[in-house]
């Protein structure tokens, strides 16, 4: 299976560059990058290849809501009763429908040129106890050949104190111990070469300081991410307030003491505790299109920007499945929020750079994925850009990435490459 | 050329309907829709058709910035910093280039599914005077196939009492004489079937108040539409109250004695001046993905919506041409600004009917054409989603709507009638 790829251009870390061979090894990994001669190799023509994408937060089964949720009889809605609608669905699934939907969704992740995912996996009982769901999510991305990080959630009640109750009975798990057997459990099923595992306490809702604590000490031990959901709602951070007199992000940072996580969202954390969680080498997770359709608001990346190579992008509902428009609506958010342009800019002002780095190297670093750059012993996992689409056309080689980022969309991607296994995007049919 | 064309389904204002036939005269418009039993009709297999999205503002040639005006070594930027990319752009332009520019960026609307543009055309001049560049706009428009409104615009001042200096000198207008004789020489190239006319003022910068009274009457007594940019930035509000002692709004409003027109991003617009348009009959076009890109900020659309039929959509800058993404983000900043869901109900609690009704009808009454609906006597201008799409996969009928318009893209444009006449969308190729 090894082989020599020759795009028109690739994607170097610097910029893109023509007469770049990439050899991939029989593991599908990266062996050689650069001007190697050759002669066998495969041209591509009329492509560039980027990184593939790296979705940093996805909840797959979600993808059945789709056209769903977006009606409001009673009224303007929120967060909280979206999740209603959300909670029918999880009550409605059984393995082959999670299945069947999970697949849908790496299947548009990888039109939308996606490569690797973390699912924060809590959906885990068909029937009470059984864990007959988690399977189905290995099945799932090996049907749709993407990349996969499970992360695998502990959620043990629904508020501070409170226990489980409704459709939150199938995210049941019953303590730390039993969370880690569960993980023991489904390892040896994960495909080595393409799938691994992470730990995810739900959020300061479902797991108390004392759970988070243990799980991200074994996390570290057994060199594991761990991810949970901190501050996308003010509702979350008051009930937090009141059961523990401060914000989830501190507590969870008090756990942990100091220790290294992913947080999602971060949509309303303070100024204090961003540093704090920076200082300690937290990636934060932002997914701007269900942060828009969900209504969340919109956070101020300033310090997160600033400390550099911290940003990582997630689809999470998926809703919508664009990295493309995940990635501009990034920098559009903060746009808007500070009514000026060029919020997130790299070290010489350019600012696609950072969002192609948060589509890539940032989400490799959340889920601690050999991926995200096309260099030696990388995964081969690109997404192939189709340079005669009109979105590009008359696009130098050094506007290519900002004409992707600000100006084109899923109609872009040819294709993507996971571990070097080609698979073309879905084309559009004519009458 | 008349045809009847019978697709899966159809949307016929309150849903998509299947075993609908549509007859198409000679001319282009629909003469008969409905269980019309014509045999002859053709099929459009695993196709649903949809009104062609209307583009109320676009400024076509901004497509030649497509990867330019995203870098910020200077520090960040603001709408002014890109206007001066802009006004660098519009320096290099002659007939050939504007034409070419124009061209791509019509080619892409078609692709996005949008089959009318109200073209804002302020590039009057390759030459001072010469006027060469109106006509180059109406041959980009035929060589796509687009149906297109020419906006003409008047352009006097860079600010009021200030005269035009460098790159605006090619948007010169010497006069409302020599604006409407202008317009009186163009209209007898336009292409009768699919090309019309407006007035616009560019904005209270570039038109007095009493040019603008002078426009406003002559375009009424020709029942042409009239459109402005008004209140897209700050720093427009506050040099008006310099000049004039009131908002922009309130200045036009003023010199047109309440009459109707459209006014372009609204977005600093203080409530009791959209209280005083709403009642003139006036409509807001909103540019979600431009007013992102150049941190505008974001509107409150409350009462613009609460009017009914008000709100239009423009794709502006061309930056990104996607008439699905602007239309999620319109609800979206709205979810973002108000941390609530569901901002743009109709009276059935639904968004998406909304946002497609700002998409069509909304824009085809800024620009004063029968377009925008499928019924008799309306163009025959449809956008065709492939029903067989991964986005739009398990999606019921009365779900495709709300699917199509959070949940799709481009990719799901499968091609665009204008005048009866098929345009497919450009293919993704493969490698």
């Amino acid at each position: 299976m090894s082989a020599v790829l020759e795009p028109d251009l690739t994607w170097t870390g610097a910029g893109f560059e023509p007469r770049v061979q990439i050899a991939i090894d029989d593991a599908g990994r990266i062996d050689d990058v650069g001007s190697l001669g050759r002669p066998e190799a495969s041209r591509l023509n009329r492509i560039a290849l980027l990184p593939g994408f790296v979705n940093a937060h996805s909840h797959a089964f979600q993808r059945g809501l789709r056209g769903y949720g977006e009606r409001f009889p009673a009224g303007t809605g929120s967060f909280w009763t979206w999740r209603e609608a959300m909670y029918s669905l999880v009550g409605s699934l059984d393995r082959t429908t999670l299945r069947r939907l999970s697949t849908r969704a790496f299947t548009e992740m990888r039109d939308a040129g996606i490569t690797a995912v973390g699912e924060f996996h809590y959906v885990h009982h068909e029937r009470q106890g059984d864990f007959a769901l988690d399977e189905a999510v290995l099945e799932a991305a090996r049907d749709a050949g993407i990349r996969l990080v499970v992360l695998y959630c502990y959620y043990a009640t629904s508020a501070p104190g409170r226990s489980l109750d409704g459709a939150q009975l199938r995210f049941a798990t019953t303590s730390v111990d039993g969370f880690w057997q569960r993980i023991d459990r489904l390892s040896p099923m994960l495909d080595p070469a393409t799938q691994s595992m992470g730990a995810a306490p739900h959020s300061i809702r479902a797991a108390s300081p004392e759970d988070i604590r243990a799980i991200h000490q074994e996390a570290v031990r057994r060199g594991l991410p761990m991810h949970l959901h901190v501050e996308e709602q003010r509702r979350e951070i008051e009930e937090c307030r009141a059961a523990y007199g401060r914000t989830p992000m501190a507590v969870v940072l008090d756990a942990v003491e100091d220790g290294a996580f992913t947080a999602v969202h971060c949509t309303h954390t303070a100024n204090e505790d961003m540093a704090r969680f920076l200082a300690a080498g937290g990636v934060g997770c932002l997914c701007p299109l269900t942060e828009g359709n969900l209504g969340d608001g919109v956070p101020h990346l300033a310090r997160l920007h600033a400390a550099g190579g911290r940003l990582a992008l997630g689809t999470d509902s998926n809703a919508r499945l664009s990295m493309l428009e995940d990635m501009r609506w990034l920098e559009y958010g903060q746009r808007l929020r500070g009514e000026l342009r060029g919020a997130l800019p790299d070290s010489e002002g350019a600012v696609a750079p950072t969002l192609l780095a948060a589509a890539t190297t940032g989400g490799a670093r959340a889920l601690n994925l050999r991926a995200g750059r096309i260099a030696p012993g990388w995964w081969a996992d690109f997404a192939a850009v189709d340079l005669a689409a009109p979105s590009l056309a008359d696009v130098p080689a050094d506007r290519l990435l900002d004409a992707l980022v600000f100006g084109a969309g899923n109609e872009v991607i040819a294709g993507t490459y996971v571990g070097g296994k080609w698979r073309a995007t879905m084309g559009t049919m004519t009458p």
